[in-house]
């Protein structure tokens, strides 16, 4: 390849399956939604974007977490590569945290510990990645999925999640899409982008299909216990005896902790079917060639699951519903866009833009892109998560914040309302 | 797949790359020896096996970078993802220090980081990794080279460092390995496992070939600055206007926090060839993809930067001489092992094991087992570094933890002589 300098320089060509998997990312769609913020704007801007409410005063993280943390630090005795003791009692903590919702136990043997969700969901896609393999992801989905499926070079085949119907999964296209080719189905619970929390009924029926088409389920439940309407939480693990199921989850969320970086993988297959496949295996040689989750935070997360307050996470549930009640009743006052269904878990809740009743804007990048520049308001569209003229507004956030925001959204869509209205 | 219970499961089976690229885990190794030992012993085990000394009392860390890490967590304000002002600041100050000892100035944006210097290789080869593609690797080598090359389906290419030279590069070797689908040469200084610190000079060599054959060098100085013989630490992306660079490093040693997880990749290009062949695009995408290293190590890491007491790099620097003294003068009293080159960098050497001179012993393993089983004392056997017959010695711990290992190590010797000597 031609370097500059006139000189030929032999490394490979840019790695395009790593440059279309990069386009996936949410990072660069809120890079250039930023970009088009007004710097010399009047006003603070309110990003009602992403999952993560930690600078919001109100979700601050419990403080026996963090001292959990410091207390790890100052004793010196986790500043090395994890000692076989520390990581024992480690996957312990989160064997047992899991086990609290589930009919049967997991051992410390069934936790592998991650870098946050993110490397949690890097290694399943490295360990079933190969070409001619395919996957079940849900749409609206998590960019993330998309993107390590992406890089580790499977076929990508997408399921809907039907808004008239709650966002349940739409099970009769999970058979219609699946083959012999097809590995796993990924289902997120409480989910992000919809704000769905599925019945226990309905994840029954996901494991009744996954067990009839021989594939495994993927369940994604970093937004696990994050649930404040009718439906409880039932971790799709419960579901263990019909099909193997690998649990991806987190502190990130229901802590508020997204930049501590702690995650874990659980198997949730109490036949050891995931066992006696190597599939275990893999999994454990795929986090032992990775980058370990500091030290101190293996050593913290004992005390941080036995010792946070309930109270801790009651607030946080109930700060959750208060705001999305909040986002619910303002988006209903606005034209151009409908909820269809009102969230009862995660931070997010998916809403439809109508254009048709706004005039001068094409799409929904078009509408945040202005609504960025003109309101100081950064909402993310749906294209990013696969599904156009969309949009996910991000609730989780002090109220009074909240508040301001979805008033500028408002005055935004005011004043762009097309006449023929 | 047969999974158990007669019923078929459609996962793919196991990720043979995979597989192979976790039998390359020295972790795994690792294990195996610790399996080896008696539990019921009466000695506490020396591990002398892995770069690690962080327990050892006058390895503590700096009080300056606990204090950074304390108050960055304490502060609430790194809990959440890295704000762009966060990871600009953390980007600036590595740029800042890596600069230190370069003839010209890193900018942030060619700092990248990672979370430990794992990441940084994992980054390194799933950028570079194509089929077809071939990689330069040292022989002795460090296995994580070894298993992120592989797992990203590079061809692997072994030059050999040279012991009767210093375990310098052998040059000739690396001309005639390399071809048109050479894409890079890592090169690993101050070296593990060797302990050697490569000159300027023969740096610059290195660096003459790599642009004579068109290929990147990816510096691994993971060890940066831990020199304490007659050579100085002289950074490969000193000729970084010979040939373009990617530096790996890390806080993880020279600040004697491996479990802390901070890492880097600096981008050590001054004609900005990686920029223009978009390898740097690449990386970038790479490192959006995976986990960020936590955020208040992102939060700490100017201050950890700026306020390390230079006292404290010293009394390391110092406390290794001393160590590395130690076991050269003790190795040099036993008989079947010898060491070809004094340890001038890094907390390691490599010395040959002559099986022919004991008796009941077939090679470096079964050398490293028994030591394990009967004397306590864990070493590292070569072969899992490439070299059989060869052993890598740990000196990086407390001086009086040292010399008993190494008397251990001496009456293990003795004891298992041959007759015929």
């Amino acid at each position: 390849m031609e370097g500059g300098g006139g000189k030929t320089w032999r490394f490979a060509s840019p790695n395009t399956t790593l440059a279309a998997a990069g386009e996936m990312s949410l990072l660069k769609c809120l890079l250039q939604l930023h970009a088009c913020l007004d710097e010399h704007g009047p006003r603070p801007v309110i990003p009602l974007s992403h999952g993560d409410p930690s600078s919001a005063p109100s979700f601050r993280t419990a403080p026996e977490a963090e001292e959990a943390v410091v207390a790890a630090l100052r004793s010196g005795e986790f500043n090395g590569y994890p000692s076989p003791a520390t990581n024992l009692l480690a996957r312990r903590a989160v064997a047992e945290y899991v086990s609290r919702d589930l009919p049967y136990k997991l051992a410390h043997d069934d936790i592998l510990l991650t870098c946050g969700g993110t490397q949690a969901i890097e290694t399943v896609m490295s360990v079933f990645g190969q070409p001619d393999v395919n996957i079940l992801l849900p749409r609206p989905g998590y960019p993330k999925h998309e993107a390590h499926a992406m890089f580790h070079r499977m076929e990508i085949r997408h399921y809907d999640l039907v808004p008239e119907r709650g966002w349940e999964v739409d099970l009769e296209a999970v058979e219609a899409l699946a083959d012999e080719n097809t590995v796993a189905i990924v289902v997120t619970n409480p989910n992000n982008p919809c704000g769905s929390v599925y019945s226990y009924e309905h994840l029954a029926k996901i494991a009744d299909i996954a067990s009839k088409l021989g594939i495994l389920v993927i369940a994604d439940e970093v937004y696990g216990h994050l649930v404040y309407g009718s439906t409880s939480f039932v971790p799709m693990g419960v579901f263990g005896e019909t099909v193997p199921i690998l649990t991806l989850g987190a502190i990130s969320k229901r802590w508020a902790v997204p930049g501590w970086r702690l995650g874990w993988i659980a198997t949730c297959d109490p036949k050891g079917i995931l066992r006696k496949t190597k599939v275990q295996d893999s999994l454990r040689s795929f986090v032992h060639l990775v980058s370990d989750p500091p030290t101190f935070l293996l050593g913290a997360i004992p005390h941080i699951m036995k010792n946070t307050n309930d109270e801790f996470f009651s607030n946080i549930v109930n700060l959750l519903k208060e705001t999305a009640e909040i986002c619910y009743g303002e988006i209903k006052e606005i034209k151009c866009i409908t909820c269809p269904h009102k969230p009862e878990g995660s931070f997010f809740m998916m809403v439809k833009l109508d254009v048709s009743q706004l005039s001068g804007i094409s799409d929904d990048e078009d509408f945040c892109s202005k609504l960025a520049k003109e309101e100081s308001v950064i909402l993310l569209p749906g294209k990013a998560l696969g599904m156009e003229n969309w949009i996910r507004i991000t609730f989780a956030t002090e109220p009074t914040t909240l508040k301001q925001g979805l008033e500028r959204v408002k005055a935004f869509c005011r004043r762009n309302e097309s006449q023929a209205n």
